[in-house]
């Protein structure tokens, strides 16, 4: 393609929004332009990387058997109130009513649909197992849309959905599904870490794998091992426990006099005891009960792990109301032994000489010993792993990056067949249940991921599997005719052997040039200037840097090499 | 594939609620299930179709130079309020809110968003001509979503627009619009007629074409020359003016009594003339006046006519009141002397001894000659043509078709860019108003237009182009070794050969499987049964029922031929 006919305008300077390296390169280089908050145009060289991911995806969804569908964007409402979902993704999801006020959702994710057709589709277990899945536009109310196309109320995505007889059947799914998503991130090129995530209260078999691309800009945190390959994100990460305190010298409890302190920090100050002795309790309203946690003052609550202990499906902080009426005392003031329901944190013990709120108010104990000075009742892991944890399984230090979930894999088991009361006859006539699994895939986020990874300060370097064109002739001058011709015939050689190449045959000044293709990041690129008079022309690796100078038919065979 | 693998229930009752055959097929071959009213999801079947209808579409829109983008299916209502179309498109289009309270209207169509982008990103008259394209689902809340695909709520579409400097270049793009357009429907195997459109009040350049599937099932009546090409939707179809009556001989008008005649039908059959003969008007209300149209008992009003011609935005029948208070007399007795402003049809003047209401209430005057008896004040084409009107090019009879409208390209002029003041600047620095047009082509509705086209008793007939798989072999019985290997053998042969092949490889009755084989239209299927005995299948063609008994190997090399 010519760049004179190419719908593109390049910009020097990064957008007023733009926060993060792939937003401000994906509207400077002329990928996307926003329509409104979290809404995006893909432009034609956006749409060409796009397509290229999406192709890539599906190509990998067909070679594990799972057929590509269309469903519909428009939902019934009421799908969504059978499901129970209605309520709890509440205003995070578009809803309107048609011109007979019919209640229709515009959706964010399909299960409930395609439950429904396999509902009125499926009766046999000759049918099953069967995995469908579709590319498409989904749409989600987001609060804040951020961060370019990493967080945006229109979005496309592919999602799969299989179904199935046996947890065995869902689990050899499940494992070529992952590793599909594990080819697609590899044949993108991209650094990803596929990694433990938590199944929530969805239960089922409850299996489930994130795949995240790391990156300073992603808004996930993965904690891994920084020896095997354990990882799993913050909800699900778990650590070695820490090893019991050895309280046998520790004085009896002592009321201290703690008027005023409202925070760990402020109690740590006062007291000069580090935040690992201060034993605090957290007090929460799960499916309207009260509840405390009592964890040690530099660890905090997984609310993942809590709602999945205690099976909860709401779960919040109690208000400060809520706090005096249930547990008796002022937030900062309730004790481990306060008459509420109280779960402990099983790290708790590994505290030896500790700080509790366990007096009046303005006062705390000390010398206070878990086990000892009050109850553990019920022990159980309820904190995020933090710094200096251990990994589960090899027991070397964990370490913690930003990532963007990019993929999320999931054994559903039969929380929606469940809903819909969806089941299949087997060999002898019975009813059963079908077992169900959930598999997404956020392409148009992957081309940002790809763009916040592969980047540099002068722009975009694409993985040469998702570049807009494979090639970059940059024609120097157009008044040169020695340039002009060596040019064209280049990129008439290079297009009829089927190479996608750009040749940039603009009237601008060299610079302009040069800056927008590092701008654009096209893997190779062809500069034909001033040296077409000796016969030579410059090829230039994009990711690289290097540099060779080659005759103009050398660089044709060198650069089909390269795209090949 | 091998179909015992295909998510496909095939059906052998049409659905209740199917009444025309593409509906009634699509559903029973198991290529699109309803989710709700006039909102489909494609199955595995049917997607493969769309897909291949829209990658010919798209490789036409590349050879011609346009651009692919996405543009997005969420847009600000305020840019409908600005173009004005918010109150046209009025509870046609699905409108919410989001969370913040933002309107947000579903697109039916981009000219707004594209028109926006161009504001935005074109300046400069280097930059134009250019021509962006994209296939996307859209949403359109229709009254009575009817016939399948034919009129659903949520559609796929692709829809095109381009910008120029002057009506040169616009009739360019125009051209190649329409030639790709006509290569489109070509290699998509179906027939099809280029019609001259309607351009309606929208005004540009004014050209317009639509492209019609000739279908009974169609919602639009062509007028289509019997002799040369002409061809025209019935709102924009003219005739060769009817020649005028002979009224030398003629009597003087007499009035006589016609009491509670309230119809055309009423007065012929009281005054024993044929509707031919009757002088009728029909008051409007255009733009809040009211107008009359004068013409003959067996004309009809052609609406979009009379709106080009009075340059009306707003045109409706007025009410029985609104007459008598404009005119002063009943529905049924306004004459063509009636104190408003009167629209005369051409063809009036072929009335040589005519029936008018120029009397009283419950009169009419006989023996009234137009031009004579009342002036001819305002005299234009204003009707429909009908059944013996003589084609505008050659005289030869016009006749009539319903097609099914499956595409429409248009030249828009400044109609948008003049409401968002969209301008490019040329050579010297002056300011113009970009030039546009508009492209659909209804990806989801050819496929319903093709099914429409090409089917009989048995089931679809599927184009080679847009089938799902190119060979369906029946393996007859899954008990035969001997069928099974020879099956199995042509199957592989295919598949490494590169043929779309489905393997009937189910325990199933043979009937159930010639039906669904039949149902299905797959072009070529070979059916591998008892002859193969004597190392023979049999060869079916769908189209032409054509059956070749021929040893395996002779058929994989008939198949091959077929497919490639």
């Amino acid at each position: 393609m010519r760049q004179t006919r190419l719908f593109l305008n390049t910009m020097r300077e990064n957008p007023a929004d733009a926060e993060i390296a792939s937003h401000q390169l994906m509207v400077r280089a002329g990928l996307v332009r926003q329509l409104t908050a979290g809404v995006y145009t893909f432009l034609p060289l956006g749409y060409r990387v796009l397509k290229k991911i999406e192709a890539i995806v599906e190509s990998e969804m067909d070679a594990i058997g799972a057929q590509e569908v269309l469903l519909p964007a428009m939902q019934p409402e009421e799908l969504w109130v059978e499901s129970g979902r209605s309520e709890t993704y509440g205003p995070d999801m578009f809803r309107l009513a048609d011109r007979h006020q019919r209640k229709v959702v515009l959706g964010p994710t399909h299960e409930e649909v395609v439950t429904n057709l396999i509902d009125n589709e499926v009766s046999s277990y000759r049918q099953l197992p069967i995995t469908l899945y579709q590319i498409q536009t989904k749409f989600r109310d987001e609060v804040r849309p951020r961060g370019g196309l990493l967080r945006v109320r229109e979005f496309r995505m592919k999602d799969a959905y299989s179904f199935h007889t046996s947890p065995e059947s869902l689990d050899e799914t499940y494992r070529d599904m992952h590793d599909a998503y594990c080819r697609i991130f590899e044949r993108l090129g991209i650094g990803y870490r596929a990694v433990e995530a938590d199944s929530g209260a969805i239960g089922g078999s409850g299996g489930s794998h994130e795949f995240m691309v790391l990156s300073e800009a992603g808004e996930d945190t993965v904690a891994g091992c920084t020896s095997c390959d354990y990882s799993a994100n913050l909800e699900k990460a778990v650590a070695v426990p820490l090893p019991a305190g050895d309280a046998s010298a520790t004085p009896a409890p002592l009321v201290v006099p703690t008027p005023g302190t409202k925070t760990i920090e402020e109690l740590c100050r006062l007291l000069d005891v580090p935040a690992s002795r201060i034993i605090k309790v957290v007090v929460y309203f799960a499916d309207g009960q009260a509840v405390g946690v009592c964890l040690r003052g530099d660890h905090e609550v997984n609310e993942a792990k809590l709602k999945a202990v205690l099976g909860a499906d709401h779960l919040r902080l109690a208000t400060a109301d809520e706090v005096l009426s249930a547990a008796g005392k002022r937030v900062g003031f309730v004790g481990p032994d306060a008459p509420i329901r109280m779960l402990f944190d099983r790290d708790i013990q590994s505290v030896s000489d500790g700080v509790a709120a366990m007096a009046g108010e303005d006062e705390h104990k000390i010398h206070v010993v878990p086990g000892r000075d009050f109850d553990l009742s019920e022990t159980v892991d309820i904190r995020n792993v933090v710094d200096g944890d251990a990994c589960p399984r090899c027991q070397s230090p964990l370490a913690f990056y930003n990532g963007i979930e990019v993929g999320h894999i999931f054994k559903l088991g039969t929380r929606y067949t469940d809903a819909f009361d969806t089941t299949y006859l087997d060999a002898n006539g019975a009813a059963h249940r079908i077992i169900m699994g959930c598999y997404g895939l956020g392409t148009s986020r992957v081309l940002a991921a790809i763009v916040e990874q592969s980047h540099d300060e002068k722009g975009i370097i694409w993985p040469s599997a998702v570049a807009p064109f494979q090639v970059h002739i940059v024609l120097v001058s157009v008044k040169d005719e020695a340039q002009v011709k060596a040019a064209e015939s280049l990129y008439h050689r290079l297009y009829a052997a089927g190479v996608e190449v750009l040749l940039d045959d603009r009237d601008e000044r060299p610079g302009v040039k040069f800056n927008d293709a590092d701008l654009m990041g096209v893997p190779v690129r062809v500069t034909i200037g001033n040296k077409i008079k000796e016969g030579q022309v410059e090829l230039k690796d994009r990711k690289t840097g290097d540099v060779q100078v080659l005759s103009a038919e050398e660089a044709f065979a060198t650069v089909l090499g390269m795209v090949k």
